[in-house]
């Protein structure tokens, strides 16, 4: 259980840091969809390793490859298969580590849960595995496009260095013009500089993404479990290094009085508009046509380049040694993940949507 | 789609605010299990309004009867259906709303997404529907309680008030000694005067539930989608205005270092753990046997006292005025309402975890 | 796990034979469909006991009561809950079964899978549960009705008496006219006469129930799982004493030729249809728009009147002797379960449907 | 959708006939089973086409690659990802019926299905899907041995050759020595002459697959819905060609009264057993521990070496001509698929089966 995302538009992915390879399967991709290869690869090359000096050195060139499922550049509606083979997954020595759990990793809890553990790069703990999400998300983005839905992540936050703009005062396509993905050219540089410093002594620190999907029409989400932000959650939970997620005015929310919070309703045209959007978008858990946003929170890389205390499956004191090409600070490379997974919800949310009511 | 919460325990509700009754249905309960109905009561009691000065004073009963999947007293694999009967649907008058858009409320977004709405108390949108999940919740605790499982959560923030003691240094279960459900007690009379003062100013503030789970054995979770605490986020997130969910070291942990925020592990007779736990309890989406804790943020009320501006279904200017019994501050009531949320997915995470080995 | 059939349209059920009611939860009713409470009502009185010489004489009302999800007459697109509160299940006492196996019934395997079981009148096993199923159908064909598509079943076989026609030949509607649902008038009062005998001989017979639905659009059913085929032999074989199912040419087309089995495809105005109907309307696990026809093979009810060896928990030799109020013959009071349980499968795969194309 | 089949141990499949390639993803199957890439090869051998003179000539070496979710030779507990490449996709022009509809095929239903379809060999449509199948049951398959359930399908039909001998009277593994997979050496003598003989008039014939499954524990199945039996159901339902499918007495129970089809119960050493077993080893949808068998009828294959009437997209009178490598009779290739879909099922319900009781 766990390796499917989606209930009409949905994903299956399988694939671990050093086996043959990854794939994602997916499924409810409405017949008729152009698939832009090319633009699958590109979404692949936004979260692959090695893509800046901030980044893991590690090479991956996390080439996608579609088996099924698109005829002559659509869609059919059928399975959409895609796998990525792993070109470097013999080139390291695990022999260290093979029964030491490593602090703040999944070593221990993966083998407590399945008593057998792959314990190269982390088996399927790794985050390698989100790149069969990426593959999936971007499908889920040229979906969605075709609707007039757009979704862009950014990063808001790294260790202190927080970016105090809202969202409106910038151009969220700015953020790919430089490598911490941040749109506030000056932000950026600073927070390049302290990655790259917390890299240099070793370590590691956290950061925010804060997400925003425009274009959403209202209508949207499936309460009462199935709320579009719980769903969003989820996703953005299920995202490796992941502590914490808000939308809206979020934990802000909690001091505000009901009389400030509450967005007031105005007509404008033919649509049904709110002054203010505290609500981020979502109103008793269905979208209500405004921007969508939320903050997702990423806790700092449990591999540092320092020895640790730790114990062994043998249950013996031990040290774990720093080793091997890791990233110091994962939201770079993680705001493509937060874009395919919420592109996903959104993506199997519109499909859902068509069965609410008798005549569409 | 979204009235049913689980992969094996799970349950399935229905009912809205004025129909004639909110009903569950629970599946997978194993077999055997003594089912104590005055304790399912119980819980119902702690959630119900009207149950001090702090909460709305709306007068609901609250008394559920079951009809199926409980023989001579146990659990018999079957079905377990309960109703509870609305006894006060029919007191009210809602034609003054019945066509206007209450500000952050769902009557705009119900009615774009089916096109129809019972306007009446918001309908299924409205929190009566966590009735049902409270009952749901009273027999995941039963389940959780045989296997030394236990769930408490309590009132950490009031508006500005918060309580800055750690959960470790306070007496859990005194959360249930004072109307706010807050365990300390300097800090509840506060928080108590806080909201009626909210209460009498005719507006309404937002809060924070912590919640921790004790006794929770390692190895629950279902990566990569299903981690536990991001099914554990879906289910908070699903709960009425709730609008954030941070587990472990949180929103917090983003300005750590890795250093820090790493939980060393070491031996503690035969059992593998951590010196601190600011994993809160998961590594990888799978519990470690530490303690799970996690913060929930709910926003003020919509409901307030005041005449709000919006329009109506033909999308004129209307005022919406305050009227009615309606809770100040939703957090006194919503503590068992996390509790059986947390409580569903640990019981069906815990049946899960019996699928993942060859031979248990 | 086994008590929601459904995946867009759902059904969730609880309820046995002898606790204080049975419910159902139907999930994913489009909002704006006009509901008819006594249309429900009155395919509750096609399947209850007590109607005729030919069924079991225990009485039981059936009567529905509709708790939510409907709102001035019409679904609002939440949960439609509907309970049925048993009248007759404190009259019999079933001690002298309480301990024994009751052979071909459910009574040992229940106990072998759940450890314990409720032995008053099978409990969940019994055929009691189907009441729910027959309430959640009627909405379903309530739907299926608003989009021109209907669903007929008859008796047209009781033991050795097998009725010939094709069903093109008859009126269908006719079924309801006599208390076997044959609608050949000749036949039924063959078929009445056997089961009669039967009943006086204190035995039970077998029967085969012919299913057709007519106006169904092509394009439903999901590949390669989902089959609309595989999703209706599912439901039949759920309903209590079904052995087989077969759809079209059946288990008579295996001894046909290809050339005699195609059914050849041609132009009637702007519509594509088959000469033949080989394929039972169903081509590939998808609609083609040709009437959907299939036959459900039922075994002799298990309860006789007479005595049977068999053993006990205790694994002593005992008797069972036949007591009690019995269907000799099940298959007349099937017939509206088997309507039921197709209805539900062509409204969920209607709805399904939707989102298969880019546009719709 | 459509695309998983399974709730614990699942399958995804991906695929079509003339794509790059197949895949299986396996999740849920319980860490620490021995997997033994020769036995899945084996496997796919006996489903591959060009295996004998009485299947299709086409040649595919269907060779399994595993990328994921073994190490060491053993399962992780993590998805196992599996893929087969197609190796003779390109090997055919198909544009002779790129716009026709082929009699009986999926052609039609799936262009009104998706309004798009991959023409080539049928596309997803093809039962080239099954080795997807094949590769998935063959992990179940070793699953089960480890538990000593074992699981074994024949051909009892071709035609109106029938063989009438029970399954009891033959050894089972012997179907396997000769190229129809008849047990009955003189019958599979008579049937691939009929078959060899229908070739050769260019038409097709149809078929019965019977499957047994021996040492299945007591207690396996989901009442209500998810009975053993509707599963099973189901799984063959699903498999290209099947029109029906029985257990137990099936059909031929019909004509029998209660008394003579009751399976009386009695005690062996530690186990209830029953005296015969009309139930086909389950009751009331739950395995009984006797033996399981059904039976499962294949239409004669649609594509047959003749000209046919049809039309196409456009509407027009067309003639579809016979051509390609196509096989007589599907039945000798669909024993393994058959017992791969009982596997699969099998394996599904044994792991559910962990979570019915309390303590295990």
């Amino acid at each position: 259980m766990g390796n499917t995302f989606g209930k009409i538009f949905k994903i299956t992915t399988f694939g671990e840091s050093h086996g043959l390879g990854l794939g994602v399967t997916i499924e409810g991709c409405p017949a008729g969809l152009a698939i832009d290869e090319g633009f699958i690869q590109s979404e692949m090359q936004r979260r692959k390793p090695g893509q800046s000096k901030i980044t893991t050195q590690r090479k991956e060139e996390d080439e996608i490859k579609i088996l099924s499922g698109v005829f002559e550049g659509k869609s059919t509606g059928t399975p959409i298969g895609m796998v990525i083979m792993n070109t470097d997954q013999k080139s390291k020595d695990y022999s260290h580590i093979s029964d030491k759990f490593r602090p703040s990793h999944a070593d221990f809890t993966y083998f407590e849960k399945y008593g057998i553990r792959d314990y190269r790069g982390g088996g399927r703990s790794s985050a390698r595995e989100t790149a069969a999400r990426v593959a999936g998300g971007a499908v889920a983005k040229m979906l969605l496009q075709h609707f007039g839905i757009t979704v862009h992540a950014y990063v808001s936050q790294v260790g202190e260095l927080k970016l105090d703009k809202p969202y409106q005062e910038m151009g969220l396509s700015q953020a790919e013009d430089n490598i911490v993905r941040c749109p506030d050219p000056a932000m950026a540089e600073q927070m390049i500089s302290y990655i790259d410093e917390v890299r240099k002594s070793r370590d590691t620190v956290g950061g925010v993404i804060t997400c925003v999907a425009k274009g959403v029409p209202a209508g949207l989400g499936e309460p009462v479990f199935d709320r579009l932000h719980a769903e969003l959650g989820k996703a953005m939970l299920s995202i490796n290094a992941v502590k914490g997620f808000e939308y809206g005015s979020g934990f802000k929310g909690v001091t505000m009085r009901g009389s400030q919070h509450n967005d007031a309703f105005y007509q404008d045209g033919d649509k049904v508009r709110t002054k203010t959007n505290y609500s981020g978008g979502i109103q008793g858990g269905i979208s209500n046509g405004e921007d969508i946003y939320f903050n997702v929170a990423f806790k700092p890389v449990a591999t540092i380049m320092q020895d640790q205390d730790s114990v062994n499956e043998a249950g013996e004191a031990v040290t774990v040694s720093g080793k091997g090409r890791h990233d110091p600070c994962v939201v770079p490379r993680a705001v493509p993940i937060v874009e395919a997974m919420a592109a996903l919800v959104l993506a199997d949310y519109l499909l859902i949507g068509r069965t609410n009511k008798l005549l569409i």
